[in-house]
C-alpha cells in the first residue's frame, strides 16, 4: 500500500494515491475524473474549481487534515482578487496535495454534464460534443528554427493537450498571425473533431483566454415548421428556441408537391434550396439575437429532416424521391461546411452535420426520433409513432426495429379541416362533449380555463376562439364518437339519431356545432362530415402504417406505444385509441414524448458517441415500403370505421365503452373512404 | 513445379504459373505488372493492350505455342471492328492464358510511364499522381433495400476496384443520380486521393466509360512571371506550356515593395491576391484553348512559389515576411480545393497541392528546386542556385542539405540595367567581345545568326535590336573583364586606358557601346558603369548567400554547380563563373538545370511519392538566414570584385587568363560598392 496521500474525488468516488505536490487537477485526470479545464492548468480559466471536504469521512476511511490542500498560492489569490471565488473553493490546478483529501468536483466543473435524461429508454446523455475551447501558449516564431505561425499552433496543441493533427481553412490562415500577436502568443482555439475525422479542425480562433462561449444549433427541418433549439457548446443549456414556417410552402404545401414543383419548373429545385437556406439564415440571426450572443458563435448545427427536405437543404433534386423506387442521391450521416449550405450567418467555418436517412420516404427525422426514443435497446415492443403531414414509424426492440413511413396528410395538423387552424393562440386545443347532454367544453391555447368556468370570457378576451387545432380536432372527433354522435362507420348522426340540435344537417350529411359567434361577427366552429373523412383518412394511413409492421414483426399487438412529433406532446393519448390513430394498448403504455426528433438532434449535437450510434442503428433498421405493400390498402381501409372494423381494441374498451350506433340509415357499406385515398406527402 | 502454364511479362521480366483460362489482365495484377485498365477487365476502355510473343524464347527458357491465348473472343471482336487495334495486339482482359506465354505490355499500356528523367541525379520520375479514373458498374436501387446512390457508388468501387472509402462535394452529389441514370448505371469517376488523405474524393463523374482525358496544371508563381505546364494526367506528356506576367508588378516590382504596399494601403494585400489569382484564372483559360481542352478536364494543380507569392496567393497578408523573424503563417505543404482559391476556371472540385515552404526567406520554389535536383541524394557537394529577382541556394549532399536565399535584385533579369529588358525576340542573349580588337558581335532572341554573319540584318528585320537581356548583361560584363574593358574593380576604362573609341566618358565615368542605331532613329545599346555596379551588386550577393552555406558546411569549395531558374538554362555557365556569380569550380562541373521549379512543380503532379519526400527533405533542410548573419556583409563585399578579391578561384584560371588592369588612377579603394548595398527582395 502507498505511503503517499489519498485523495477521494465526489461524487465520482474515484480514489487514488499521489506524491505530495500533485495538482488536484494533475490527479483528476490520472484518475479519469470529469474535472474541467480550458487553460490547461494556469490558473486563468477557472473551469477546474473544486471544493475540498475536511474532517473524518468514515464512509471513504479517511480523516482530513486541515493542511491537506497547500495554502493558497500567487496564482489563486489573484484569480480570487479580480474575478472573486465562492467560499471554500479552490483551483484544482493551483491547490496541491499534501495529505489525506475529500475533493467534490461541483456540477460547473465538470465536463460531461448530463444533458438529455429519457426516463422511458433509462438513458443520460452526457456532453461530449464535436468542438471545444483550448487555451494555448504558442512559441514565438525563430529565424533560426523557422517554422509557420499554424505549425507551431500545432506543437503547442500537441505539447499541451496532446492533440495530435490539426487542420485549418484559409480564412483562420489569414487571421492567424494577426491573432497570435495580439493575443502575445497566447490564444484560444476552438477546434472540431467528428466521430469520423482524423483531424482536429479550427473552427475559430480568439486572442488571449476568451470570455466568448461557443454554441450549437439543432434544427429540425420539417415540411411545414422549421424549429431550433440554439445550445451552449459546453454544458449542453438550452439557450433558446425558435422557429420560423417553411417558406417552401408557396411551392406546394406537402413534399410530393414540391417534387412537382421542382419537375414542372427547370430551377425550381434551386428556388426551393434557396429559400429554405434563407429562411435558416433569418432563424440563426433571430436565435443570436434572443439569446443575446454573436452569430460566430454558433460552430456547430445539427439537422434532422425527411428526405426531401434533406436534399432541398443540400441542393439536390429530389425528383428521384418522388417515384418508385425513391432512391435518395445519398443515405449515410453527413458533415459539411455550412458554407457549403450557404448557411453564412453563422460561423464562416461552422460545422454541419446530417443525420442518416434510414430510406426514401424515411428520413433523418425518423433517425433523429430513434436516437432519441432508442427503440433499439427496448425490452418491450415499442411502437414509435411521429405524427406530423407524412408520419414515421418505428416498431421494435432490442432484438430488431422496423420503420416506415404513412402519408397521413395535413388533417392532423389543422389543415383540410373546415375549422382547422394551426396551433397559436385562440386555437380549440381540447375539447369534451357530455353524453347525456351532448354539450361541448374546450379549452383555447393561451388559457387554462374550460369554456365553462368561471373567467373564460375574460382569459380569452385577446385571443378570441379562432378554430380548432390538430390536437383539438382529435379530441373533437373521438368525443364525439364517445357521446354517440358519430357512429363507427364515421357518419354524423342527425339532430333526430342524437337528440342535440347541435347536429345541424349540411346538405345530405350533418355537421356537429362547438362554438358559434357568427352573430358577433366571430366564427362558426363545427366538425363537418367532410372533417371526419380527412380524420378518417389521415388515421387509416397512420394505423394501416403501424398494422403493416406488426405483419413484418409477426405480432398482432404491441407492450407501449410512444407518439412524438412536433405536437405529438399535445395529443391526449385516450383520445387517440379511441379514434384508432394508434394500435390498442394498455393506456398508461402510451406516452408521448414531444419533438423526439428536435431531441435526437440536441442528442446528435451534445455528443459524438450518439452520432456513431444513430449511424449504426440505421444500418440495421429495416425498411418497410407503404407504397408498394399490397396489404397496406386492406390494412388501410379496415382502419377506416372508428376505432377499428375488425381489430377488437379490447384495451380500449376496459377504459371507456364505445356506443354502438349506426346512423347509416340506407346500407352498412356506405362511408368507405378507401376507394377514394390518394397517396400524399409532406 | 506447377504444371500451369508459365506466363512471362516483358519488359519487366515478372513470371508465373497460371491456371489456364486466367486472363492476361487477373496475371498482370498478380504479379504486379504494370498493366493499364480503366473499365476494370470489361474490354471497353482497351487501355490493357498487350503484344503476345510466339516461338522459342531460350533466354526465358520457353517456346510459345500458336495456341497459347484463347482465340479472339466476340467482345474483343467487337472492340476490333468498332475502335480499330494494331496488328497483333490484343486485349489483356480477354485473352485467356491457354499455354506458356510471352507478353510484351506496350509503353502506352503502362500506367506509371516515366515522365520525368533527371541524368544529373540519376532519378526517374514515374506516373502516380493523386487524381485517377476509374469505370463502374453501379446496382440500380432496390425499394427493399434502400440505399442512396452515392452508397452504391461506393459499394461499386470497392467491389469493382477495391476502394475503401470515398467522399463527394455537394457539386458532385447534385448530379450523381441524373449522371447515373445517363449512363444507365455505368459511369466513370475522377477519384483523388492525395498522400495525406484516409479517402478518395470524387472530383468528376461521366455517364459511362469517358473519351476525356484529365489534366493538371504545374504552376511556377514567380514575383515576375507565372508559368504554367498543362499535364495530361495518365501519361505526364507535356500538352501545353504558357506563362503570363503577373499582375501585381504594378503594385511594386520586387517583393518587399508588393509588401511595403500592403502595410501602407489597408486591403492593399486583398486587391493582390485578387490580381494574382484573376491572373490564373485567365492562364487557366489560356492553356486550355492552346491545349484544345475543356477547363473542367483540369483536375489538380500544383503551385510552386516564394513565400510573399505564397502568402499573396493564399489570401494572407504577407506583412510579417517584411520583417524579422519573418514568420510564415504556415511552412507546411498545403492541399486545398481551387475554388477556396477562387479558382474557378478550372473544375469546380479541382485540387491545389501547393509544396512547403522552407523558411521566411526561401519558399516552395525553392522546395521544387530541391525535388527536381535532389541535392539530399547527391553523393558529391552540389550548390544548386536558383536565379532569379531573389536567389533561392542550396548546398548539400546526402548527408545534410543547407538552403538559403540572397537578394540578388533586379538585374539578372535585364532589369535596373540602363539597355536592359525581359528576355523577348529583338533582346540581346549572347555577346563575345574580341579581347584583340575589343570588338563586339552577338546574337539576339529570335535568331540563330551572329551580328557579323551574313544574314543578319535580314533574320532581325522584324525584331530589330532594342535592348540586353538577363543573360546578354551576364555575359557583356563577363566579355568585358575577359577583353580588359573592365578591371577587377568593375571599373570601365576609358578609350585611351582600353584603346577603342568604344569606350565613351560619360561625366566621370565610362561606357562600352555595343550597338548604336540612333542614326536610324533606333536604340543606342551600351553598358554603363551604373549597370556595371548593379550586376556586382547581384552577383555579390550571390556569392555571399553562397560562401554562408559553404562556411556553415566548413567547406571552402564545392564539387559541382547547378545553375537553375527561369532563365537559368540561359546562362552561359563560363561567364557566370568569369562574373564570380557562383564559386570557382571545374567548368565541366557547372551546369544549368533550366527551369527546375517548374520541373519540382511537375514532378510532385505526377508522382505522390515525391510530395512525400518533398515535404520529409524540406524538414530536413538546414535554414541559414543571410538577413541576420554579420559575416554575409564580409562575403559581399569581397564579393565585389569580378571575380573576386580574395578567393583565388583556380579552375576558372585553367580555362581563361583574366586581364590584371586597373583603371583607378587615384586610389585602389574606389569601386568597393559594398557600403551602397542594400537588401531588396523580390
Amino acid at each position: 500500500m502507498s505511503n503517499d496521500p489519498l485523495v477521494i474525488f465526489t461524487p465520482s468516488g474515484k480514489r487514488g494515491h499521489f506524491a505530495a505536490g500533485t495538482p488536484i487537477l494533475t490527479a483528476a485526470r490520472q484518475l479519469g475524473v470529469d474535472l474541467d479545464s480550458v487553460c490547461g492548468g494556469r490558473g486563468i480559466c477557472s473551469k477546474c474549481q473544486i471544493t475540498p471536504s475536511y474532517g473524518e469521512f468514515s464512509k471513504h476511511g479517511v480523516t482530513v487534515a486541515e493542511d491537506a490542500l497547500s495554502e493558497w498560492n500567487s496564482v489563486e489569490q489573484r484569480y480570487k482578487d479580480k474575478r472573486g471565488l465562492i467560499d471554500g473553493r479552490r483551483l484544482g490546478c493551483q491547490a496541491t496535495i499534501q495529505g489525506d483529501i475529500v475533493v467534490d468536483v461541483p456540477p460547473e466543473s465538470q465536463v460531461h454534464r448530463q444533458v438529455v435524461r429519457k426516463a422511458a429508454s433509462n438513458r443520460t446523455i452526457v456532453m461530449d460534443p464535436a468542438t471545444h475551447l483550448y487555451f494555448v501558449e504558442v512559441d514565438e516564431p525563430d529565424m533560426h528554427e523557422p517554422t509557420g505561425d499554424l505549425e507551431r499552433l500545432a506543437r503547442a496543441l500537441k505539447d499541451q493537450w496532446d492533440i495530435e493533427h490539426i487542420t485549418a481553412d484559409l480564412s483562420i490562415m489569414t487571421r492567424l498571425q494577426p491573432v497570435l500577436r495580439k493575443g502575445k502568443w497566447q490564444v484560444t482555439v476552438a477546434l472540431h473533431k467528428s466521430h469520423t475525422a482524423t483531424a482536429h479542425k479550427v473552427l475559430e480562433i480568439w486572442p488571449g483566454l476568451t470570455e466568448d462561449r461557443i454554441y450549437g444549433l439543432a434544427i429540425d427541418l420539417g415540411s411545414t415548421t422549421i424549429a431550433a433549439h440554439l445550445c451552449d457548446l459546453r454544458n449542453g443549456e438550452v439557450k433558446a428556441s425558435s422557429g420560423v414556417m417553411n417558406p417552401q410552402i408557396r411551392f406546394g404545401e406537402d413534399l410530393m408537391s414540391r417534387v412537382s414543383y421542382s419537375m414542372m419548373n427547370p430551377g425550381g429545385d434551386k428556388e426551393m434550396t434557396n429559400a429554405v437556406r434563407t429562411a435558416i439564415n433569418g432563424l440563426t440571426e433571430a436565435i443570436a439575437t434572443e439569446a443575446d450572443i454573436r452569430p460566430f458563435q454558433i460552430l456547430e448545427t445539427v439537422f434532422v429532416c425527411n428526405p426531401v427536405m434533406h436534399h432541398l437543404l443540400l441542393g439536390i433534386d429530389p425528383v428521384e424521391l418522388g417515384q418508385a423506387p425513391f432512391a435518395l442521391a445519398t443515405s449515410d450521416s453527413m458533415s459539411l461546411n455550412a458554407r457549403d449550405l450557404d448557411l453564412s450567418v453563422m460561423n464562416e467555418n461552422a460545422q454541419v452535420y446530417i443525420l442518416p436517412c434510414i430510406a426514401g420516404h424515411v428520413g433523418a427525422d425518423a433517425a433523429a426520433v430513434a436516437l432519441s426514443e432508442a427503440p433499439n435497446t427496448s425490452e418491450d415492443l415499442v411502437l414509435v409513432v411521429d405524427v406530423g403531414t407524412n408520419a414515421e414509424l418505428l416498431l421494435g426492440n432490442k432484438d430488431r426495429v422496423l420503420a416506415c413511413s404513412s402519408p397521413t396528410g395535413p388533417a392532423f395538423e389543422g389543415a383540410q379541416i373546415s375549422s382547422g387552424q394551426r396551433a397559436a393562440p385562440g386555437a380549440i386545443e381540447r375539447i369534451e362533449i357530455n353524453p347525456d347532454t351532448k354539450e361541448p367544453r374546450f379549452r383555447v391555447i393561451g388559457s387554462d380555463i374550460w369554456s365553462d368556468e368561471d373567467g373564460f370570457d375574460v382569459a380569452i378576451a385577446t385571443t378570441g376562439i379562432t378554430g380548432i387545432c390538430g390536437s383539438g380536432i382529435i379530441e373533437a372527433v373521438a368525443e364525439m364518437r364517445m357521446a354517440g354522435l358519430v357512429d363507427s362507420k364515421g357518419l354524423i348522426g342527425s339532430s333526430a339519431q342524437t337528440g342535440t340540435e347541435r347536429s345541424v344537417a349540411e346538405g345530405r350529411t350533418h355537421s356537429y356545432l362547438i362554438h358559434d359567434a357568427s352573430d358577433q361577427g366571430g366564427p362558426r366552429i363545427s366538425v363537418t362530415q367532410g372533417d371526419i373523412r380527412a380524420i378518417q383518412l389521415a388515421k387509416s394511413a397512420l394505423y394501416a402504417g403501424a398494422r403493416l409492421l406488426m405483419d413484418e414483426m409477426g405480432v398482432d399487438k404491441v407492450d407501449r406505444v410512444v407518439l412524438a412529433g412536433a405536437f405529438g406532446a399535445y395529443i391526449s393519448t385516450k383520445h387517440a385509441m379511441v379514434l384508432g390513430m394508434i394500435p390498442d394498448a394498455p393506456l398508461d403504455k402510451v406516452s408521448s414524448a414531444g419533438n423526439a426528433a428536435g431531441t435526437g438532434a440536441r442528442i446528435a449535437l451534445s455528443n459524438l458517441a450518439a452520432r456513431r450510434e444513430i449511424e449504426k442503428v440505421v444500418r440495421e433498421i429495416v425498411k418497410v415500403e407503404t407504397a408498394i405493400e399490397p396489404k397496406f390498402q386492406e390494412h388501410f381501409v379496415n382502419a377506416n370505421a372508428i376505432p377499428h372494423a375488425t381489430d377488437p381494441f379490447l384495451e380500449l374498451a376496459k377504459v371507456t365503452n364505445l356506443p354502438d350506433n349506426n346512423f347509416n340509415t340506407k346500407s352498412n357499406d356506405s362511408g368507405d373512404t378507401g376507394g377514394r385515398r390518394r397517396r400524399r406527402r409532406s
